[in-house]
């Protein structure tokens, strides 16, 4: 087998995703109304990024240079084509997302299957441009280079792009639905999605930049990372080139297999859309799974790395399961915080803070019981190389994990579609059935969102776990102990940090979203006729205040996640580097898990209680649910998420930063001594 | 120096608090309605405490075979000792707690003074039969058997003990508190500790089982663990029994300079109290720091110990001063809480847990510097001796914080006494300026009490960081090395341990309220004549109810944390248990803190609006706050404080069965190899 097949799978990947494009720009985008509202959202979300990169353009060249000085410039050049494709993922699904949701709510006057069919497609533009840009950049520049160090340079890449992405797409999100929901709903009194509330746009776009241009990124560096550690350790491992033929061929198989997949979303016109995408991540899950299973023979004349893989594919699965029995209300977590919601915000909030707690036990559990499966499945004990071996099958758990994730992104990105065309619908006063429809659409979306932030943090878990063992041997350390009081120093430091980083997410959302309430009411008030539906509001000042306050408050952490590592490294060393990755590891994810969750419960909870439970809307459990929704936005959207990158930055900047470890590491610990 | 010295000491403290106890006993106990109302107090106080010991004496057989037949007798035996010096220390504190009270109260209506000085004893009570009971039997028991191992079980029973009573007492406050201000205050309109209430009794009662006994408890096992390393650590670094004189001799001086501290904490009729407290605090810690130096030369001929002693002495101040940062209203924090109240009980939360998050950085960073510091200073790399040395200093650093327990918790004890005082004054009707004097007593109890609770955090990890030192000598690890996966494995068990603790315990609070609402509005309507004051609320069963939730639900999260480590030990192997010791210990210290530190700044943040900011009493703003206040409360009382003992308990099961893991540890690790 040639590895050249992973770069053509990617290009097949990409050559889908256009023909995917050119279907849906095919489509009608509907009355000259609709075409309006679909041209402020895409405008809205188009600025957004284009800003985003040029603020970004600073960041990647200082990186860049540094990268060049101080470790080489073939490491840099990578660095810049991580950055890059990640760029074009983003920029790609954009632009078809913020096509596909106008043509979703016009596909929808039609019937939901044909809508479905529209607004999974957008989604799965997005999935292959992340799946085919991912794999096309990491295998061709491994065929151009030869050296899985140097690759590491296009993770990085990657990272860097996700957490601004995320971080900053996070906060835009929040501060507008935060906006309008406050003063458009509770102050006003006016419905979702009004056309009178002047920060309804910047919502809509914001439900673009987060979750698909945030969640794309994310995904597309725990992607390139897991392939990158299996390159990585593959490399050691194995004296002929087996360990790097069998990760880029797999993920070549999952790229097949996710558009297979994807061919079987289709539904009945009157069945559950939910059915139609857990059936094409079901095929191409299966499908995964059976071309591992002769993959593993063939390269490696055993099934160990099938083993290795299925651990990783099946604990996605499972963690998607937990995520959606702890946040649906169709499961008795999310109907008791209703239930408390009777005695008011308080017992709401107690309440989804446990469910929160207790939902990040299963998930934890079963990455650990993988990690064990993987690394005694491939390796164990005894030789070095057996240790070697065994962190290539954690590298491979998560690169299973992972395999499937063109199909993951689709039915992920396939959500603030559907909830976009309902915005749409909403504005453009389009029928009640057609709304109907995009509910069905939109309410099936909330359920993937969840699910897809449960894999989200599984998948950045795992990959993190990868990354560290992967570094671990670029730093040439025997041994990361915990005996040593400076890796205990670096496993606090690193539990900390997820601390920070949250509290400086939250806290950014709240200041942006009060420029936003401020704004809102300040048009409600200054705008003759605007509630009376006889004059327009000024949407473009709202989407420029949520891009400027994500632009400025994504700086910090942002520059924090990559300095802490490098910071620690040098003066403290590299096995207190390697404590604190560890620690924010483990803390990171705990954390993300609370929050994914927690806001997700909560989010369910009121949508229960609006069903007519416990009062129903405008009871005063329901103002408590409200409350609880409230503190769960920034939790699950901006906060949370941040985790993920957080913990795989810092682990890839430590492994690329590692030659320097090495040599100067240590610099303030070396005194003490 | 002869050892003997040290339960010298003890005895010392214990002849000092029998002083103190009568003096109180001698004052007067005021009117008839004084002492019918403190009767109640006292008798649902020890009933609580004889009905939780019984539930214990179960659980302390179980463990005291379990040691003896699978460690040895001696051990067993010594555990049996520290469960039983617990209890005393409990018992003896809130004999004379709830005593003092209501004796404070009587003091009021002659002056400030007076009273500040009752309410001191009484803490004072508490703080020297902790540190009192807690070195004569530590120094006894090494005395007659020479062994540091077998002294660690004196450490489990402290520990174990411990469990129960913050756990219990941390569901038994907090269901009462609740209970009583949900239906009293809000439903029924009356003030706090109304006569009329009948929860008011259980309220005040779980400010002595939860603050007083639970609070001693956990510095009772600190201090003891703390004691416990250091001997551990001593008898195999040094060949001489230097390594187990300094700690002994050093805990002696730490008592008598607390006794000396004790008696500086006088103020003026018309001063501050905290002023006086903090002159005890600051005399007693200035005295152990020049003993330290001079016991530093003469015991090792150096100053090193001296600086280690110092540096977790300071850290300990100073983690005080963050906690006062972080959740006093003369800080910037509380404020920007009570202000983000304005906008809604979701901002409230939202800022809060910001806050919280925040908070946890510096303390963190703190712990970690005194580590490193204290470890090279003592030792540092190279020889075996060398590292061994430098995990001594860790252990001296965790004894320096906790060398002034005895002040530290005669401080915090005030604060329930204090409290408790101004509830006697209200039931009794005592005039206005008797309730001024107790209420500005009881807003000094405030901060001393978030104070302590950062200290018992601080010292909680400084504690479990010496005992996890001392683990790892025990099961004879060269190692725990996060390369092993199974190091990782137990990493990120630990780490999600604290959070299904938290979760328990929150849930645990929430159903015993409940019933607890239930109960107080059944009084309400079925008693004629309660709220004329006509006839009197049945207390009983309100008592009953707190007692009965507290003893069920401190059971699963009981055995839970004896049960896991052992688990692990035997099924994954030391490292994987010390890996878990280690996971547990970072993301328990962060919940520890995110929770108490919110929770205070939500309760000091509708303090500050309840002086009339932001609309004062009743405004929208203090609805909010309100909200913030009850959700900070299992945070701070029952979850959070649960945290420090979750972390020591684990810890120190793993030391004393430490033999058992060397032996047979990893059995199902043994079964995958």
């Amino acid at each position: 087998m040639n590895i050249v097949l992973a770069p053509i799978a990617g290009v097949i990947a990409l050559l889908f995703a256009l023909y995917l494009s050119n279907k849906i720009s095919k489509a009608d985008a509907g009355t000259d109304r609709m075409k309006e509202i679909a041209s402020y959202i895409h405008e809205g979300a188009m600025a957004f990024l284009m800003r985003e990169y040029k603020s970004l353009s600073i960041f990647i060249i200082v990186v860049f240079l540094v990268l060049g000085f101080f470790i080489n410039w073939l490491t840099a050049l990578c660095f810049i084509f991580g950055a890059l494709f990640s760029i074009l993922a983003g920029f790609f699904g954009m632009q078809v997302a913020t096509k596909a949701n106008v043509r979703t709510a016009n596909a929808a006057r039609t019937g939901q299957n044909k809508a479905l069919e529209i607004a999974f497609s957008g989604g799965a533009v997005m999935g292959m441009s992340v799946v085919g840009l991912g794999l096309l950049g990491v295998g061709a520049l491994y065929m151009i280079f030869k050296d899985a160090n140097i690759v590491t340079g296009f993770g990085l890449g990657a990272s860097s792009i996700a957490l601004f992405a995320r971080v900053g797409g996070g906060i835009y999100t929040k501060a507008a639905d935060v906006g309008a929901d406050l003063v458009g709903k509770v102050e006003a009194g006016i419905p979702e999605d009004d056309p009178r509330n002047p920060a309804v746009i910047a919502d809509n776009v914001g439900d673009n930049v987060g979750d698909v241009a945030g969640m794309g990124a994310d995904l597309f560096e725990s992607y390139v990372g897991s392939i990158i550690s299996a390159l990585s350790l593959g490399a050691i491992v194995f004296n002929d080139n087996k360990g790097i033929i069998f990760p880029l061929i797999l993920a070549a198989v999952g790229i097949i297999s996710s558009i297979i997949g994807s061919l079987f979303v289709k539904g009945d016109e009157n069945s559950n859309p939910q059915k139609a995408l857990k059936n094409g991540t079901y095929v191409s899950s299966i499908l995964v799974i059976i071309a591992s299973a002769i993959l593993s023979k063939t390269v490696f004349g055993d099934y160990k790395a099938f083993f290795a893989i299925t651990a990783g594919l099946i604990v996605g699965v499972l963690i998607g399961q937990f995520t959606e029995m702890y946040t649906s209300a169709d499961y008795s977590h999310v109907k008791k915080i209703a239930k408390q919601s009777e005695t008011g915000p308080a017992t709401t909030i107690i309440s989804g803070l446990a469910v929160g707690m207790y939902s990040a036990v299963l998930p934890v559990v079963f990455i650990a019981f993988a990690t064990i499966l993987a690394f005694f499945i491939m390796g164990g004990y005894g030789s070095s190389q057996n240790v070697l071996a065994g962190l290539y099958g954690i590298s491979l758990a998560a690169l299973g994990m992972l395999s499937t994730t063109g199909m993951t992104v689709a039915v992920d990105a396939y959500g603030p579609i559907a909830d976009n065309a309902g915005g749409i619908a909403e504005m453009s006063e389009l029928p009640k059935e057609v709304r109907k429809i995009t509910d069905t659409l939109d309410s099936v979306g909330n359920t993937t969102a969840a699910i897809g932030k449960g894999f989200a943090i599984g998948s950045a878990a795992l990959t993190a776990l990868a990354l560290f063992a992967s570094y671990s041997q670029a730093v040439q350390l025997k041994a990361i102990d915990l005996l040593n009081p400076m890796t205990l120093v670096g496993l606090l430091i690193g539990g900390v940090l997820p601390y920070f980083f949250g509290a400086l997410a939250m806290e950014a959302v709240g200041k942006a979203a009060n420029h936003m309430i401020e704004e809102v009411r300040r048009q409600f008030k200054s705008i003759p006729g605007l509630m009376e539906g006889k004059a327009k509001p000024d949407y473009k000042t709202c989407v420029d205040i949520s891009t400027a306050a994500a632009l400025k408050e994504m700086v910090l952490p942002g520059v924090l996640a990559v300095v802490v590592p490098l910071l620690v490294g040098l003066l403290l060393g590299a096995e207190a580097l390697g404590g604190l990755l560890a620690g924010a590891l483990v803390s990171g994810v705990l954390v993300a898990i609370l929050m994914a969750n927690a806001g997700g419960a909560w989010d369910n909870a009121k949508k229960y209680i609006e069903t007519g439970e416990h009062g129903g809307k405008g009871s005063f459990a329901h103002k408590a649910a409200v409350v609880g929704d409230t503190v769960g936005d920034p939790f699950k959207d901006t906060a949370g998420p941040a985790m993920n990158i957080l913990i795989k930055l810092m682990t890839i900047v430590s492994l690329v930063f590692a030659p320097l470890f090495a040599k100067f590491g240590g610099i303030l610990l070396n005194l003490i001594k």
